[in-house]
């Protein structure tokens, strides 16, 4: 069944909101076999009205975001009401809640939002519980030649749409979908190695499984597999996908690698700090943001400065002076030294030149040197070349990073 | 000029990737009185062919992303000279560069890496100075009868998309449109001061000012104002916007918050020092996306346990034991304790429940201290309640942190 989804809204278009509309359907509905096969944005205004005149004769389900509000931009409804030749009626039980709403909320009534009360006839009112925009389903039956697609119009705010999409939508396109496709998703995220490299281990023989679609997606330090089929065919190609790159996928769900790292370090009931010179927080940030990081992270020391490399983490000055700052004496005696100064199981340090400025001709920008300390042992360095960008050097560095770390705790001999 | 914008990808229909060329693209040529006027999103493979000769017939200028890349799902190159009957050829150049390119980084040549070296005959190379897929520019000269759009085929990953338009496309846009419009858009970013209050101070004087258009945009503590119009009009919208808002606006550019913030201490020739608890790191990386940001931070303490905010910062235990880790002295004393050890100009500190877990009674998860330290007076504290989940939480603290460095740099009175 094809399925599209329409998003309105000129601020859409002007770049001041980002749509989080598609991946949301998107996911929800996959696992009724369904797949948006199209997306489009179009203004407010009348661009509306031919743009779903044209999905209406080639569209079996047809979702239309945006454009359900009070104010005068907000022509959805009447378009479609219009469009189809309905008679748009003031529903009188949805005008009484909706005046509930606004009294509760001390809001002054106005006729605009009457107009919210209106529905096409026909129409079934599908409830906003976190807005005053209700949305509205119905069957599109203009042409008698063509199938007649189901057309959902729901309200632009995600935390409007989201739960009305789970709580209304989902059951209709349960009773439309009827037999649910068998299909399957699944996903791979792969740290240490880059896009072509993935590819060329899987890529040709998990496209000799019959029936198998073979995605790839590469963000700094990372590339995501993307697997969908028959159960059979994904499991086919599961086995492929492991066997070749068992030790380089950290997840198989959408985690992200500092989540499997608190994870692991929260299992084994282990603590981690940070000594990150170039890296300049990012590794702390991402930490923390995982919730109960606070379990097993217990500092980061930002030291941006040699000053700082020395006073606060009693790197010596020697070493600085002998090797440089990025180098790896220095990225070894950071993490040994974080590692004693927090008490933590591990420390991770990074030193390196972001760039764009400060390359020197051994150690050109983009050069970094990763320490991860331990118990028992000096702490292994590791040293990378990352042109690129200021974020996605800093990006790049942390993945590698944390993928030292992940693979000390998963016991993966470190390359 | 009808200007589109062609998504492709099957990643984003799958809801794997949230698209942001859309509003990057908006931003850029809106200067030139160009706006988008559709989009479309369309899966990786055959769609692609069929909504690109759809749209050649009525299209000015047309934006194509994604599908450039090394791998068997990226078409866009090949589906553009088989539809527009273009042979591909090598290009030497472009071919060398490539593999100069991967031998730098150490990644092995493989033959599908080549076909990124494949441009359709008359087609210009845009160069791509992040990744390895060139963007193209050419005009489709399809049918007589339709003036020719002008076809943009740009890579997909953000940080290769946005430096190549900036410096290739826009260069070409410019020639293309000639006289440009004399539409103008100016932007107003705003911190401290919520959505609804931004619009109570301004909103209805400014949309009394004929042919201004208004649009506002809430992120996380920070309120951004578009107005859009003929100069004379945007002018008149000005006034009001700086004469209401004023102490407010933080930039009237694309800068964020941090921008602004090393800018200024790089002309005072100051410096800063953060000591992060609930920020965990967030405040040090935002800074240090800065470029430049080495010559004025020197240090960050993440001070996730006590045990780091002891030992690290050497903040009181009495003072924890006696107030708890949230609360204004032990705020007060972790950016004093900052500045000293980091002997800067200012630090910054924050201490805080991000929650979800953590909040008790008389400070629920939400709850947080900001404090400024500077020399010749005891650090300022702001105590902020921001209930909310933990990222946004960390970016309403950030955004609180920096606005009262701001303000003491601006010598704005801190409320």
């Amino acid at each position: 069944m094809r399925v599209v989804v329409l998003n309105t809204g000129t601020e859409l278009l002007l770049g001041d909101v980002h749509d989080t509309h598609l991946a949301f359907i998107a996911r929800e509905i996959l696992p009724l076999g369904l797949r948006i096969e199209e997306r489009r944005t179009v203004p407010d205004g009348e661009t509306i009205r031919h743009t779903l005149a044209e999905l209406f004769s080639r569209t079996a389900i047809l979702f239309v975001t945006g454009g359900l509000g009070p104010t005068t931009d907000d022509i959805t409804r009447d378009v479609v009401a219009d469009l189809l030749g309905l008679e748009l009626r003031q529903d009188p039980q949805l005008l009484a809640s909706l005046k509930r709403r606004l009294e509760a909320r001390g809001i002054k009534w106005t006729s605009r939002i009457a107009r919210q009360a209106c529905v096409p006839a026909g129409a079934q009112v599908l409830a906003n519980e976190n807005g005053s925009a209700s949305g509205l389903y119905l069957k599109v039956n203009i042409n008698p030649q063509i199938p007649s697609p189901h057309l959902f119009l729901l309200p632009g705010p995600p935390r409007e749409l989201q739960p009305m999409f789970r709580a209304y939508v989902m059951p209709i396109l349960r009773s439309i979908v009827q037999v649910p496709g068998s299909i399957e998703r699944r996903l791979y995220k792969i740290v240490g190695i880059g896009e072509s490299t993935v590819e060329e281990a899987i890529g040709e023989k998990v496209l000799a499984v019959p029936g198998i679609e073979l995605g790839y997606c590469a963000r700094p330090g990372e590339v995501d597999v993307r697997v969908i089929g028959e159960p059979h065919a994904v499991l086919r190609a599961d086995a492929i996908i492991r066997n070749k790159l068992g030790l380089w996928i950290f997840s198989t769900s959408d985690e992200t690698l500092e989540e499997v790292l608190v994870e692991l370090l929260i299992k084994r009931k282990e603590t981690l700090a940070v000594a990150e010179s170039c890296t300049g927080g990012l590794l702390s940030d991402r930490i923390t943001n995982v919730s109960g990081a606070s379990a097993v992270f217990l500092a980061g020391y930002i030291c941006y400065s040699n000053q700082a490399k020395m006073s606060a983490l009693d790197v010596d000055p020697k070493l600085i002076e002998q090797h440089g700052a990025v180098s790896e004496p220095v990225a070894r005696s950071m993490a040994e030294q974080a590692r004693m100064c927090a008490r933590s199981t591990y420390a991770l340090a990074t030193t390196g030149i972001a760039g764009p400025t400060g390359g020197i001709a051994d150690k050109p920008a983009g050069t970094i040197y990763v320490a991860l300390a331990s118990a028992g042992s000096e702490a292994t360095v590791k040293k990378f070349f990352f042109p690129s960008d200021r974020e996605t050097f800093k990006e790049l560095a942390a993945q590698a990073a944390f993928d030292l770390l992940r693979r000390k705790l998963m016991s993966i001999p470190i390359q």
